[in-house]
């Protein structure tokens, strides 16, 4: 094939279209400069034949430069954009793209991805993958930053080199034996965030695990272990009943964890929240008093920092006042909420935390590393072990090897692949000062977003954000007919069938339902949250 | 570079070698053909920019062939060897490797992967990269037919193609909504298992849970809702002491289980079990019995499928005798001998598996995919509602709009990856007869292995095998002064210290340690494992 110039003035030819690779060739004189542009879902290898080349690199809104000379590689990963700009009088470049890059222009039909039956007859290679992108195809389009319908959004490059690593590596975290390294990846993770906690050395730990809600039902775990160390051989018949204090904006999953650990859902006490979604410290002593009157023993108290809806901070040094006085197990589910530990403008929230006894931790929401990345950390380290381990895996843990403790005798799990990994290679790519610049840039997205709201006649704010969930009420257009307290779920519902946008609702106290934002989407800016709004509003 | 005449006949130049990925051209003359060989981790992207091609790949001792024309690409995913042979007159292809193929005759020195440690400073990515590459070259080689220490080993080419996908899509398995084709997959697994089991449409459930473990968690708590429904509200207070009756050889997630669920370790009844490891039916009866007279209701009994150390399977049609008269719930452990069940030489060892309750499946185990694939499944589709379903997540379930139940309704889990995607990749790919084919190949591999142990004076097994569990003890040479009985763990620490070899050890009940050799790579065959042996052997 012919080299073709390109409007930015270097030259581009297609040496190899294939299925499943592309590779071009591309020539350039001096001070030409390629736009920014993304892959979609394709990798991106440049080889420098020849010259010396600028490339920048643009990840979570930063920008990163770097030089690249005559036999050097440049690696733009999935998830990334980038520029090249020429340098040197002329220069030559070998691309390679796996998959071929898509037109844009070209929509390509998926109409399903065929039968997902499984059968006696094996199924070609060429058609299992095609199979596979059409999967991928059909996906929900959590990578687009119209995608704020769960508490994470977008694709971290850094992930999907993690995953990969762990995908081929394929061992199993229960014995440092078998994962030496990743074993010591998955300490430095729960160290590190003891220590942005504030927890002291050699008392902090923790373990990862596959999920927050498994976090929360291991910290209520911790809290039956703290108060009533007789029942990990005896069972629950003797002692109790328990009583746990949850905010009634906290997770679900608190309750899930009172039926599987055998207190049973009554044992859990909403206490309520104000219009701000914070829990009601008063009304907290209140219900503890009150369980206390019943006879009943106070198990828990669950401080939700982010709550699912509305993003509030429970007052966690309020809190503890009490947990403290009554020595009671106070655990800060800061599933959602964590990242604000990064932040100088959030410290504020999570003030206190490291009087907890216990904290949920998922780095796969704002943090943005693989689902699940979640950590149950703790500040009494013998504890969890007294917990969790249990005799005859002899066969398994073989005491006289293991200089450290195996993870698998804190965890409930016993095979399982490295999910500390990718966030632990975020944490690494960006820094700690990476991590807070992430945060305090999707502040600012929501700053912006919070004054464009106040000016829109027909939005309003149910509540003032104080993190990254903007919950709006959206007025009908006068000539409807709908009742009003639905449309934000009309709303929603044409922005998903018109794939314009995936948003999730809620409601208030009234039954009247509204939308919620959530700022999480990596290279999320203000344009992006304002015309979701706009189209919103232009729903009729 | 020039063309480079090979010893198979065909030419070869690299066009670009670059950190990340390689670009290689070839000349063939008809009948030229490549051997049969594989590309490490990388992946090998085949285009065929002239002439007519036999591709023959190499998945588990099966042969796949097939034929490429001009502009067709032949991918041979990771994992997978394969050999090419030029059916043309003449013929020109174009091979894109990544990252580059490594030389075997080079060996890299890993000396480390350097500071692990997270701090305030972000690392630049080609570090970041090779920091990665580390982590990977310095874990236990998993892949080496050679890595026999865990129930699982080797690499899939079907797990790595899915794990991209999961990775890439990014999304949760909590609602359909958010993941509508990836719910429908994780469905047809659950089915396709439950139909295996034998069990009736309409009533088979189940669901993906993160490990074996978690499996036999959820079992028993579905044992419970069964027989103590009121305690999902009230706790276990009014109920119980329970009693679960296990083989003294079940895995030790059972004990973890009685402990996170509130009965106590106590409750958990160990049966004796038979010198292969197969539970004692007359002392089930007696343990029962005692258990009863003492007050304590049965919760369930679990049959184990596959025993860690010996592989042995516990008679479920006799044990299901006892637990129907009784109106005991009965679950099996089928986590590594799940697979008996798509084999005619096993079946006998799973008669009877249909009339359990509930039963662990793990597809990471035999058959290679990700870890963690596992799947609690079971007979009560309405109990694993009533046991899991809570309230308090309506900002997430919106009734209004799923057709079919979410199934984060029935999960301990809220948001998490598509766990079911791997194993049913690989099914789909080989269709249920080649996971029948997989199983088979591997039990001949046992009876060679077995024939030979039986030959060698050193070496005899500790019992008959019943599955791919081949347990050996191994006598010390003559001048050996180190006691006989941790002969076999001083040869496994050898071995493994010389990367010969990746072998457990356990003790048979008079403290004697064996080599437990389970057999399970893909690739396997049988001198693999009587190389390993005579290396065993050869340790002084």
């Amino acid at each position: 094939m012919e080299f073709e110039r390109l409007e930015a003035g270097y030259e581009r030819r297609t040496l190899v279209r294939g299925d499943d690779f592309e590779v071009v060739e591309c020539r350039w004189s001096q001070g030409q400069e390629s736009k920014q542009h993304g892959h979609g879902m394709s990798s991106c290898m440049v080889y420098v034949q020849e010259g010396e080349f600028l490339n920048q690199s643009f990840w979570s809104g930063e920008v990163r430069s770097e030089t690249f000379v005559t036999a050097q590689t440049i690696v733009t990963p999935v998830g990334v954009t980038h520029s090249l700009r020429c340098l040197s009088g002329n220069g030559r470049t070998l691309h390679v793209y796996s998959p071929p890059l898509a037109d844009p222009k070209s929509v390509v039909a998926h109409t399903g991805v065929g039968d997902l039956r499984l059968s006696e007859e094996a199924m070609p290679l060429a058609s299992l993958m095609r199979t596979l992108r059409d999967v991928k195809a059909l996906s929900v389009p959590t990578h687009s930053s119209r995608f704020m319908n769960q508490l994470f959004s977008g694709v971290h490059p850094e992930a999907l080199l993690a995953d990969q690593v762990a995908s081929q590596t394929r061992t199993t975290l229960a014995t440092r034996e078998a994962s030496p390294v990743l074993s010591e990846i998955e300490d430095e993770v729960v160290e590190a965030l003891g220590r942005e906690i504030g927890w002291g050395n050699g008392q902090r730990a923790g373990v990862s695990v596959p999920g927050g809600s498994m976090a929360n039902f291991m910290a209520l775990h911790l809290a039956r272990q703290a108060l009533a160390p007789t029942s990990k051989s005896a069972g629950l018949k003797d002692v109790g009943p328990f009583a746990t204090f949850v905010s009634e904006q906290a997770h679900y999953s608190l309750k899930k964890a009172a039926v599987v650990l055998g207190f049973g859902i009554d044992s859990v006490v909403a206490v309520r929240s104000n219009a701000a979604g914070r829990m009601d410290v008063k009304h907290l002593e209140k219900c503890i008093q009150e369980a206390e009157d019943q006879g009943r023993a106070s198990l828990a108290v669950v401080a939700t920092s982010g709550t699912t809806v509305l993003g509030a901070f429970d007052p966690i040094t309020e809190i503890h006042a009490i947990t403290e006085s009554k020595k009671i197990w106070l655990h800060v589910d800061a599933a959602w909420g964590g990242p604000a530990l990064f932040t100088d403008r959030l410290k504020a929230q999570v003030k206190g935390i490291h009087l907890a006894d216990s904290v949920t931790f998922d780095a796969h929401k704002l943090f943005g590393s693989s689902l699940t990345s979640s950590f149950l950390l703790t500040r009494h380290r013998s504890l969890l072990l007294d917990a969790n381990d249990v005799s005859g895996a002899d066969y398994l843990f073989h005491e006289d090897q293991a200089q450290k403790l195996d993870i698998g005798r804190i965890s409930w799990q016993c095979g399982r692949g490295p999910d500390a990994l990718s966030f632990w290679t975020l944490w690494k790519s960006r820094g700690t000062s990476g991590l807070s610049r992430m945060v305090d840039r999707l502040l600012d997205v929501r700053d912006e977003l919070v004054s464009f709201i106040v000016k829109e006649p027909r939005l309003s704010l149910v509540a003032d954000p104080s993190y990254l969930n903007v919950c709006v009420r959206i007025d009908p257009p006068k000539e409807s007919t709908l009742d009003s307290k639905d449309w934000a779920v009309f709303v929603r519902t044409r922005l998903m069938e018109e794939k314009k946008a995936w948003v999730n609702y809620a409601r208030d106290q009234d039954g009247r339902s509204f939308l919620r934002m959530i700022l999480v989407h990596p290279d999320l800016n203000f344009s992006h949250a304002k015309e979701l709004l706009t189209d919103a509003l232009s729903v009729r």
